[in-house]
């Protein structure tokens, strides 16, 4: 029996989960929760996850796990190999700390969820709500093109030349950045490491328009 | 020689490090850095963090780590005692779903710089911040209230009878909604167990009125 992933073809955090499945070598089945038609509230999905939020990752005998992070280290701890994190504790805190600056910074303050609220609530324009996308992508990945260009421990990758948790943020947030149009030529380092994902079965298969709900 | 730790009182991350440090039983001195001035930005702060973000640790080897979160995950590889994530990995990830809950949902849309872009970009009065710091507490507050309450594993602490990463995630949150008002009642178990980790030396000494740059 496969695991079964809830997710969303063009959810970031999905193309996360989905990345590390695929670096494990893990095979999954996709139920997918359709975010702008509003089915991740659905009592069906909400007896899954009461969040309300996708992923979730039901494993084989029921359980089910829930936040992105939270469940790559879960993939991590179940299944060691191939590792998405380094050995030493200083290394993986290097390697967690670019992957929270994604997921902490950029992607909370620019999902769909937090854009419909400024559009909503504060009558924000397209052009408003790509400024603030814009502005929030620019304040973290400024520092974190400054941070991988001068580490003498980014390789092709961000730690060496393995892919791993940071690479998956990485590259799912790129990908989201597309959508509104940012300019990657200010962070050769963070495009250069994107494209070396972008090269591999793993991630290419963990990609939006390769689900079976890509519209 | 002690840890160092770049921080600033009333920043809810800040409290999150300190109280882990406290739990670990690990001696810090404190270095201040005053959000409000702007202080962050230093060529002096931005020479140890080039995010300009605050918490970092300093370890005695002069290794700077930033986010709080790895932080925390690497005091728990490093000082493995107490530990403060449980032993099995679906056990382990119930409780970093907790904090990633917290941490990339709540906190990240609700801290001083984004209620500042709110200000200066949307022209949000107190009001509108206030009910969009209100709003997200609450979209993530009702759930995790629903899950901690029917979760057998939830005991006097989110896991269990002992402190760990999910309650200091949600004890640094509670403090932070005290500036915003936010009405309890509605979560009677988080309440619980934030009290219960507000009668911990431990999480005392974390609390923001009890640091040296307090205000």
């Amino acid at each position: 029996m496969n695991l079964v992933l809830h997710s969303y073809f063009r959810s970031s955090t999905s193309t996360r989960l989905r990345a590390a499945l695929n670096l494990k070598g893990l095979a999954y089945d996709t139920v997918a929760w359709h975010l702008r038609k509003g089915e991740q509230r659905s009592a069906a999905y909400l007896a899954k996850n009461p969040q309300g939020l996708v992923p979730a990752l039901e494993l084989w005998d029921g359980t089910v796990l829930t936040q992105s992070l939270a469940i790559i280290e879960y993939l991590e701890e179940a299944h060691p190999e191939p590792p998405l994190l380094p050995v030493g504790p200083v290394d993986r805190a290097r390697v967690r700390a670019i992957a929270y600056a994604v997921a902490c910074e950029i992607h909370p303050v620019n999902n769909l969820r937090i854009l419909d609220y400024l559009r909503s609530e504060f009558g924000a324009d397209d052009a408003a709500v790509t400024a603030w996308f814009r502005h929030w992508v620019a304040a973290t990945f400024a520092p974190l093109e400054a941070m991988l260009a001068s580490d003498p421990g980014t390789g092709r990758f961000c730690r060496g030349d393995r892919p791993g948790l940071a690479d998956i943020c990485l590259y799912a947030q790129v990908l989201n950045n597309r959508r509104f149009g940012i300019d990657m030529e200010p962070y050769p380092t963070i495009r250069r490491i994107f494209d070396a994902c972008a090269a591999l079965p793993a991630f290419i298969a963990a990609a939006p328009e390769n689900q079976p709900d890509a519209e």
